[in-house]
């Protein structure tokens, strides 16, 4: 990051800032000037909220959250009632850590996607928590990875450390997976068989940060909507990524046996989320201004998704294999074997000499040593970039790439680092 | 609180919330309408900001230190070049917290304030670290106590386990107490001292809290204007508590040796705190809108507390003892030692059936052994009610004094609970 703000001409496909053009600033100015408009209204959102959030917030949450699983298909009963174990963050991110605290002491386990979000894997490292990666299939993780990696875990008589398993269902960052409501499933009953050797329930994190950022249709049911899921699910959503991340609210819903932890650790970080912006995005929710927006949002991203698709059809040698995205802001881009794209690799250096960056796959794969760690690949964002800088960007980087194929396989042995 | 909620007719002199009919409405929706005015400004607020904070605002709120220092008559040095060690927090409290998870391990040791702010005393217990009271004199904390605690630490080769002091220098809560600049400085010298000893460095907190809310003038220099300083002294402000409590932004001045650390945590908790707001307070800051409004509510609440003390005066019984606050939004009011004060007394039962609630003094006491803990004392704040909520408030409350008062001894020591 401080490498992009330095160099004016540096084309940035590495963070995850959302579009600036769409950020709804007439829209929030609107909102904010609804919320303010008179002392009585105005008096409420300038005053302390409670730890666990704005009481309209959450039950307005919950009712999304209700039509949301209802759209995919699920018994009315999922989300409902769900309002009393609803918390709203700063940010989702912030309930992330909130749940490793409450949950995990150092040299416990958390099971993650391979590859997953970089700052989990950054949460968890700071907290002395051991990651350990799970095949990723198109539609969610391997169940048979995951029963033999709980299997090798109880035999290694580790199985007593794992405490969560961490899965971002819906467009996933990086690879842009969605996870079916089969496999939720199946990864319930898995952590319910084990976790009555374990002696300890498994709770399973569901990030569905970019759920609302589909570009077909809202896809399927969360994980609540499964049997016996509220006690075992904590669903993490968020209201910046889909509107704007200079207004950081994110949501939890907690299974009760851990709320109220997660809400003392709450009152011992900031005593709740910044009033104002429960009642901003409220007000954003009811007026339905946030919905309108969100369709822009979601047409935006599918555009540019397909401008770096074709971007990447032209420019990127045929060896460069990626998946469309379904949603979300990300292109996974898997490079052959033998070019290496980790921060000290040629491939990184020669892309940031002709000023464009990419987020190194490797950063995303836990660092568990049971399995090598890939290092081809790279994680491309279009949620920041404008069109000419996508086309640009990847022109620059396929350039560089093909550089990189060109070498013989010894030179690249001999000097690039591992 | 969640009493306070359910009983319409309660009168609470216990919150630590502000003012509503001082709450900025106007202001803040005038800032936000200007913050909001164009894209180009707009989108900037509407984005993800970095870690650290907004760089204009961290600039501005150096500059107001600096001023701050210069006004108390310190040299010109004491906060100059302070932006690069300032980072922006959720609310002050999200510093405190970051604080003990970067400078403590369980089992480590805080020196606090007898009394001090209750919300610290629960961070710390929330995270295994003990708490040791130091007595409180007129101008700041008993030097000789200090030298003392951390003697008797020492000689039970406990020093090593000191890695805090926290003081709040202002207008203290809950005892409206102001440190004297000469007390910080001893303090210092002390602290010096010791952690030649201790074999690593013991840090001092200075919370500021209430540093623009003082009633008449700015006050002494903060520690950060005492000769060496800068290596020791975590300066912790905020904007919410002097504009408003829904805005939830503080502010730290860190020692260099810490801030990485601190950062590194910040990033794992939020990213960030909401760029929106940080626009927000930047712009009030700059247009003077900011210091309008503390100027009216530091007028509004010497008001309010000129209003308590009268009621006091008109409805307590001689036998209790009070200081006239000179900023902030706290009296703390020390009963006979015969008359407990605490949850489970008498008379906090009584003062609530008479719609009626303090903050018992023994919270604000730390859980340390080596000393008793006072249980005959209550903080009073007059921050949110109103006239005649502290008129009506404060006769019901010693209405129960009285009672209380009026029993024989026996009765009292057969019926209260330690």
């Amino acid at each position: 990051m401080s490498t992009a703000l330095g160099r004016p001409d540096l084309i940035s496909l590495a963070a995850g800032f959302t579009d600036n053009a769409t950020l709804p600033v007439d829209q929030v100015r609107q909102v904010l000037g609804e919320v303010l408009s008179s002392r009585k209204r105005g008096e409420p959102a300038l005053q302390y909220g409670s730890t666990t959030g704005l009481p309209e917030l959450r039950r307005l949450t919950a009712e999304r959250l209700d039509r949301l699983e209802q759209a995919a298909g699920a018994s009315g009963s999922a989300a409902s009632g769900m309002a009393e174990q609803l918390v709203i963050t700063h940010g989702s991110q912030q309930l992330l850590y909130m749940l490793t605290e409450v949950l995990c002491d150092p040299g416990d386990i958390v099971l993650v996607e391979d590859p997953t979000y970089f700052v989990l894997l950054g949460i968890a490292q700071s907290r002395g928590i051991d990651c350990r990666g799970l095949k990723l299939e198109a539609d969610g993780v391997d169940l048979k990875c995951l029963d033999n990696v709980l299997g090798s875990l109880k035999r290694g008589r580790r199985l007593g450390r794992v405490k969560l398993i961490y899965l971002i269902t819906y467009h996933q960052n990086p690879t842009s997976t969605t996870t079916s409501f089969a496999k939720k499933v199946g990864v319930l009953d898995l952590l319910r068989c084990y976790e009555k050797m374990a002696g300890h329930p498994i709770y399973l994190i569901e990030d569905a940060t970019y759920r609302e950022l589909g570009f077909q249709g809202l896809g399927e049911a969360s994980a609540l909507a499964a049997r016996g899921a509220r006690a075992r699910v904590v669903y993490a959503g968020t209201y910046s990524k889909s509107f704007a991340t200079g207004v950081r609210v994110g949501f939890g819903a907690l299974p009760e046996a851990i709320l109220a932890a997660v809400l003392r650790v709450k009152g011992n970080h900031d005593f709740g989320t910044a009033n104002l912006l429960q009642h901003m995005l409220a007000r954003a929710l009811t007026s339905g201004c946030y919905d309108v927006h969100l369709a822009e949002l979601r047409h935006r991203y599918a555009q540019k998704a397909g401008w770096m698709i074709s971007a990447l059809r032209a420019h990127f040698p045929a060896q460069v294999q990626w998946r469309e995205p379904t949603g979300g802001m990300y292109v996974w881009a898997a490079l052959p074997r033998k070019v290496k794209t980790g921060l000290h690799s040629r491939l990184f250096r020669t892309a940031l000499d002709r000023d464009v960056l990419y987020v190194p796959g490797q950063l995303c794969y836990a660092p568990d040593t049971t399995r090598a760690r890939p290092d081809h690949e790279m994680r491309l964002s279009y949620g920041n970039a404008t069109r000419q800088e996508i086309d640009v960007g990847i022109r620059r980087l396929g350039s560089a790439i093909k550089q990189s194929l060109s070498r013989p396989c010894s030179a690249q042995r001999a000097r690039d680092p591992k």
